[in-house]
């Protein structure tokens, strides 16, 4: 086993070129024997273990900077830099990040998560890196699929103006999660299809870059050396256009070619963009054949690729995605939206029914906050389904372009809460939060599967501005089906009432306040009042009001920052109207919450049955204790 | 006057084409007069007067959808849908708009204010009308400067998929308020030394579309009809490879060439781009030799081109400005970056000092929070210059890029709070809320301009996370300059201790603050604390304790809305701990307010010396009622 020699950062220098195909097979098998196991990201990892191993083999880290955007296909820059054993407790609380982590490894140089920031990360280093008169390469390397986000060409063009090196690697394997979509998409598919790198487009690229601007005498040499007129206007004219030198396109499973590619873009003096095709799931059969159901995978059969676990209870995602097909069939008016995501949000169904009315824009959460904006103007009533923690790029949009014209986009939000395995990056728990500051708003969020399907309704055929339904990810609660008291603007769900003390829970929350109140009062500690609350804004406070009738502590369960979250809203209004009632307000504190279980994540920060009730108690001692 | 025969929309289309140029003097004449009296946006407006002539002359308002992106150059198009009598209030209260407004006229298909998102507003109008089977045209204008923003390259490669009619016209000044950056600049500026349209030109974009791919018969069509090959690869070609029609560069001052090839453009099947070269502030001489004074400006005298209104005192913005010098000078690794804004932040004197420690990242605020990202992690101190209400397209990348990895990055934050004629799209409203959900971050607001400066530097030399400095527009606050007690994170400043009633102001309300407890004790309500803030985050939970001893009543005052914002945060703070003490939370309600004059603005809310007063002394009232 070469894999074996492989036990610190740079011992791949150490490797013989001669065995580094032996070793890509090595690294591909540990792979896939090892997620089989733990479950993680596959496909995008198979697909990048040739392009991981040419940049190493060129790189000197920990002094060079790599940066992978996204970062979900670092687990061979993981393997390569002495964390290989840590993949048996990949993504597992206090294992290995699925992520590059700064504090695993000096030689993951950003931390990363969310998508298309590569570029604009890598090019501060640059910055950096010539004002301090340092000497070490910086590498960004950008998927395709994050390249039609914003903020990469933001970069792009921003990166044009360098006169120093600076190498962007396009790991190009036509697909973000999903097929990629878009202009850029169809530009990189027709760079494809030409030849790949032969060492003559260096060439021919360099005479490009030599002569000040595209003129007579560089187009004339180009055409003397490519028969196909084809090639002489495509191979990277829309880089070269911007500023950027482009070489490529380049075989990604062919390391000879690369490093080749790699050494030269190194000498390059200014910004280079390298055109690297790679396929996804490579050498795993079912991951090359259904890369989009081994992006994320749990624990599979190795033989037949089948998952581990048997099919789980519906999730929130699967109600979402039938309520929006029912709706969408009585109500031609009802378009769906997605930024790369169709089948993470549940739209594949939606796509399949009603390819006109569905939309990938790809990965472009600002642009999809206002094509729907726009949409609703023109008469249409969009549903943006997006993950919580992905909306965070498009505040501002929804802010200024929906809610200030006050318009009826609904945004389906999944994801919110703790998401588990992916940490920290990934968990939904700020929504609340910014949309609540929002005007014209209206926030939801269902106690229970069903009850989402009812919002999804209620915002379609009800309500006429600005709202979101947020709901968390996984098996949809199929507590309190009994429980529908039918929805009104701004009104809870008073599902038992009591007196002493209110519980007052909201969405993924709820069913755990359920249980919480059984104890309450099990334990005889007081009455106990259990409400849905359902909307987090318009606060309902006619039932504040109510409830400071008979009650003397309110406690507020979410999973959301406390900061701007549901229980300092109560908190503030409780203290303003009803200042004789106690408010325990329970939700995330003020820390980033790293990858784990979503049971572990709660427990950790007292958001469980037990958690929850033991602060409850000590606050209705400490209640009873002050009146005597 | 042929002006005068304009009185309601499409009112243009019985003015004869002879008279189109004598109707363009007249609109720059009024337009000079006009602004000059009420001050406004000039240099932009005076930029599109032909533009906008054409437009309406090829367009059918309101069936046609006229998307103005920013919006700042309207006010032509204002006159032509009959608004010219309202300029005489131009961005007073109850007066027109600066930017477009639905509720103004049914021909402003949306409003606008910040940068970059007509092409997705377009996008959506677009499909909308697909769907719905109707048959107008939808044209976005877009500047070049706004096209360095991320997302309207998103909106540009989602749009490449579309099979209809969509016009997309690129308002080319080389300029967006400052000088223009960037690798799309670049190009177009290339574009603009090709020889302007000529008609041959669209034939030779119609043959290229004719063709499926870029093929050898087009290129030899190309190579026959023009001699220059630099025409052959530069005309559009970065838009034709994304899948967009290119039609341009057209002079943008000659109304028929434009309007030729806007109804070629509307014939296109399928996203069209219409390249338009203007001069920002043509036809007047002082602005268009000093288009960014000219940009947003006071009264003046248009004979010399200088303001009425005597030179203020120092803004916060100039205290910045000097600030960051002073720090410099004296630290290396103090870095500077702007979107766009150097003169509005006060960053051109860092510029001119320290050029190549300055960074102009074009209007990509994503990117430039990222990029600061980059550049903190190699070893620099980034500081991001920025408008509180554009800063909210960057929350994901402070909390995921920043804020996650704990980076010293100093945001300073200017135009916070209510910004006066601009109106709602331009108030930085937010900022607290949005940043104070965010684990890791400082976040501190001054009493004053020497605070300021005090604040910047103990951002840059003492703090070393993530921290932000909020600021308003306008003259700096000059009061309790006597006033500095050191700066020690997470304190505030009790600058007159007393008893019973703590005021707390936040920033611009310090001043304000101290009126109102002057006038408490003048009145003898009660006795008076009062306090700076100082930092929003972290709490001052020891201030609030020692308060909680010997008050009654804590008022908070914040130029901020009230959810997620400081009063709450203090509102829950003191219901968990001190439920004895009551808060009295003043900030900005759930609603957007519109233009008009800062004073008016905080007077309509009760943010105002005798506003807060009322609300305290009704707070008061109840609370001694209550003992009762």
């Amino acid at each position: 086993m070469i894999l074996e020699k492989i036990k610190k950062p740079n011992d791949i220098h150490k490797v013989s070129l001669e065995d580094f195909p032996r070793l890509a097979e090595e690294i591909r098998s540990f792979l896939i024997q090892s997620v089989s196991e733990t479950g993680g990201h596959l496909a995008s990892n198979l697909g990048v273990v040739e392009l991981t191993l040419a940049l190493h083999n060129v790189l000197d880290l920990p002094q060079d900077k790599l940066i992978w955007d996204v970062g979900h296909q670092a687990y061979t820059h993981k393997i390569l830099t002495g964390r290989k054993d840590g993949f048996k407790d990949l993504r597992k609380e206090g294992g290995l990040s699925g992520f590059p982590k700064r504090n695993e490894s000096n030689c993951d140089s950003f931390d990363t998560g969310h998508s298309s920031n590569s570029i604009s990360a890598g090019l501060g280093y640059v910055r950096a890196r010539d004002l301090m008169g340092e000497k070490y390469h910086v590498v960004s390397v950008i998927g395709d699929g994050a390249l039609t986000g914003g903020m990469a060409y933001e970069a792009l063009n921003n990166a044009a103006e360098l006169k120093t090196n600076f190498i962007i690697i396009i790991n190009d394997n036509n697909m973000s999660i999903s097929k990629n979509v878009g202009g850029m998409s169809t530009y990189l598919s027709a760079l494809r299809t030409a030849e790949t790198y032969t060492g003559m487009k260096i060439g021919v690229t360099k005479t490009l870059k030599k002569i000040p601007h595209v003129g007579t005498a560089v187009v004339d040499t180009v055409r003397k050396t490519k028969s196909s007129i084809k090639q002489l206007i495509i191979p990277g004219m829309l880089f070269e256009n911007m500023g950027l030198t482009y070489l490529g396109p380049v075989d990604g499973h062919n390391m000879r070619q690369m490093m080749k590619l790699f050494n030269e873009a190194k000498r390059v003096e200014g910004p280079v963009v390298v055109h690297v095709l790679t396929e996804k799931g490579r050498g795993y059969g079912p991951a090359s054949s259904h890369p989009e159901r081994f992006h994320g995978t749990g624990p599979f059969d190795i033989q037949s690729g089948r998952p581990l676990a048997a099919k789980t209870a519906p999730t929130y995602t699967d109600h979402f995605s039938g309520a929006i097909c029912s709706l969408a069939e009585k109500n031609k008016k009802v378009v769906a939206i997605t930024a790369a995501m169709p089948d993470g949000t549940g739209l594949n169904r939606f796509r399949k029914k009603f390819p006109e009315r569905f939309f990938d824009v790809g990965i472009a959460e600002e642009h999809a906050v206002t094509f729907a904006a726009g949409m609703a103007l023109g008469g249409m009533i969009p549903v943006f389904a997006v993950y919580s923690s992905f909306l965070q790029r498009g505040i501002d949009q929804i802010l200024h372009d929906v809610c200030m014209q006050d318009l009826h986009v609904i945004f389906a939000i999944d994801r919110a809460g703790f998401v588990g395995a992916d940490g920290e990056t990934h968990h939904g728990c700020f929504d609340f939060s910014y949309l609540s500051m929002i005007p014209n708003m209206t926030v939801m969020a269902p106690k229970n599967g069903k009850e989402l399907e009812e919002m999804l309704k209620f915002a379609v055929e009800e309500l006429d501005g600005p709202c979101a339904i947020r709901y968390p990810k996984g098996s949809a609660c199929t507590d309190m089906e009994e429980c529908h008291e039918p929805l009104k603007k701004g009104r809870s769900e008073v599902i038992t009432p009591g007196s002493e003390i209110a519980v007052l829970g909201v969405g993924s929350m709820v069913s755990v306040c359920q249980k919480v109140c059984e104890e309450i009062r099990n334990h005889k500690i007081a009455g106990a009042t259990f409400v849905n609350v359902r909307f987090v804004k318009p606060l309902d406070t006619e039932l504040l009001d109510r409830l400071s009738q008979n009650h003397s502590l309110l406690v507020t369960v979410e999973e959301n920052v406390k900061s701007g979250g549901f229980g300092e809203h109560v908190s503030a209004y409780m203290e303003a109207c009803h200042p004789e009632v106690r408010v325990l307000p329970l939700a995330i504190p003020d820390h980033f919450i790293e990858h784990g279980t979503v049971d572990r994540q709660r427990m950790k920060i007292g958001l469980n049955v037990q958690g929850i009730l033991d602060a409850v108690e000590q606050s209705w001692e400490n209640l009873v204790n002050n009146r005597k």
